[in-house]
């Protein structure tokens, strides 16, 4: 019976397929995966907590769907192509309906990218979703944090802001119309990996970083790693934003959104001057939009300019989980 | 100032080492991990929930040892090598004296098996510690659940039944001198992880599981996957209760801590009765003793028979997440 649905039923009905790369999938202590001559494996990690990460009346599809992509969106920040990942889940109850539901939204990104659910656990708690994902990169391709070099073009992939007026709008902060806010929701609820992009920029891109906490604080992740600075563009970071053109919200305040609002996963990144136009390649090709948003400098500071070159005030604080209320 | 500690603080006091065996570590978007040739990766995840896994007023050192000792228990049971894990940790608030005492567990532990900590997520929300644990095993010589033979002897390692025990005194249930308590909530708070053994049981034993929700649970495990049954001696179970000598209760209270008790991150494997030397040496090899408790039989069932030869009949559950209250 569905309603005495136990651990090992649930993983049975919901969470077990026979896996395409992995060697060994759910069902035994550990599941086995062999990784390629010349490929490292790239690992990371993401928590989702309710009323923290997503709230509690999100449609549970949107959920399974964006518990995998934020853990995608770090492989694509390394340029690595998605393998495996394994899901650990807390849960108050056993909801059938829910888990069905949450499952189908996991399993068609999954799918799409051909990552295998290879193992991770269940227990009773409050809920919190725990993915463990991994993706291979040739040892010598990945992009990381701290290769942005001086003179460098720094670009954004995608929108921004949109998440974070969604959350607005929740909150009862902000008014706009439905459509911008069914839009801009669907952003926070169903963010795109830029997973072909990532791979795209293998072997272009000096650096990169994936926007989880806003861009001006995961910039600020390559800008330290990297030992340099930048300048940036406001109006160039404003014009990614979506919903903006329709919302009917003055530029001041859209542009916190975009500068620091977070839940993007988006990628930020650095390129030499000389690969405009391969950058432009690799965004077609990756079929994602890439705007060029300013340039890296050998003063360590981050600086904001307006569009007659003034300088804007940096005001905005990135999102930190103990911080931030 | 720690009482204002954010998330990327938090990480770099507490969780940020140099790696030893991971290319890249804990501070940026993925870690970076090449596998040896010959050998695949062992990955195992479990997540503890507080007043679940345990207890409130739990020492936090002995936390951050048992939920790292829970994950590697898993590498033991595959007879995989220890090499790195992830840390995810959602926490209701930053108390540093409390993330002090729960990382100098953890890295204790980790330190002894050489084991990386090379990534996770922090995030605020009720307790809960999720890690990923990765091992590598040369890709012929994993011991899976699957492989168990007829005629095969059926061990187990170290002592069953006594982390149990510790819990029903927590819990009022049963009543024991102090010292028998103290050395049972060690074992409860502590457990061992058997990884010495897996590895010297490479190429020795047919299968093996570890014990993590009670020992006759865990064994069908291994006789579903491998198509077979097992004759247990339950004196020679109850042989292996450390405490049980000294805590005074009769052999129908203790049988069933240690049949179906849980928590006791022992390893259950079957080897053939050839390897019976072979199998003394290993223990001897590894420090931990070990028990042969039955043998494995063509006919499908779970058989317990007490010192006589007499049968016990088995109503022993084992522990469910989402059944057990």
């Amino acid at each position: 019976m569905l309603g005495f649905m136990g651990e090992f039923d649930l993983i049975e009905t919901f969470f077990k397929r026979p896996p395409r790369h992995a060697t060994l999938g759910v069902g035994d202590d550990c599941a086995m995966l062999a990784v390629k001559s010349g490929q490292q494996l790239a690992i990371s990690s993401d928590m989702l907590v309710e009323g923290r990460h997503f709230l509690s009346t999100v449609n549970p599809a949107h959920l399974g769907h964006k518990a995998l992509a934020v853990n995608l969106s770090d492989l694509a920040a390394c340029g690595a192509e998605p393998k495996a990942f394994l899901l650990s889940l807390a849960l108050p109850e056993v909801q059938p309906q829910w888990l069905a539901e949450f499952s189908k939204g996991l399993w068609a990104l999954a799918d799409l990218y051909q990552c295998d659910l290879i193992g991770g656990d269940t227990t009773r708690g409050p809920l919190n979703i725990c993915i463990t994902v991994m993706g291979e990169v040739p040892a010598d391709q990945a992009l990381l944090r701290r290769g942005a070099q001086v003179g460098d073009d720094v670009y954004v992939s995608g929108h921004l802001g949109d998440a974070r007026l969604a959350l607005e709008v929740f909150r009862g902060q902000m008014s706009v119309p439905q459509p911008v806010f069914d839009a801009a929701r669907l952003r926070m609820e169903m963010p795109s990996p830029r997973v072909a992009l990532g791979l795209a920029l293998r072997g272009l891109a000096h650096a990169a970083a994936d926007i989880s906490d806003g861009l001006l604080g995961d910039l600020q992740h390559i800008l330290k790693a990297s030992g340099v600075g930048a300048e940036i563009h406001t109006a160039q970071v404003l014009s990614t934003m979506a919903c903006a053109n329709s919302a009917g919200l003055p530029a001041e305040v859209l542009l916190p959104l975009c500068l620091s609002g977070g839940d993007d996963y988006e990628l930020v990144f650095t390129a030499p001057e000389d690969q405009r136009s391969a950058i432009v390649a690799a965004s077609e090709a990756a079929r994602t939009q890439v705007t060029r948003i300013g340039k890296i400098t050998a003063s360590p500071q981050l600086t904001l300019l307006d569009s007659q070159g003034r300088l804007v005030a940096n005001t905005f604080s990135s999102f930190d989980h103990f911080k931030t209320p």
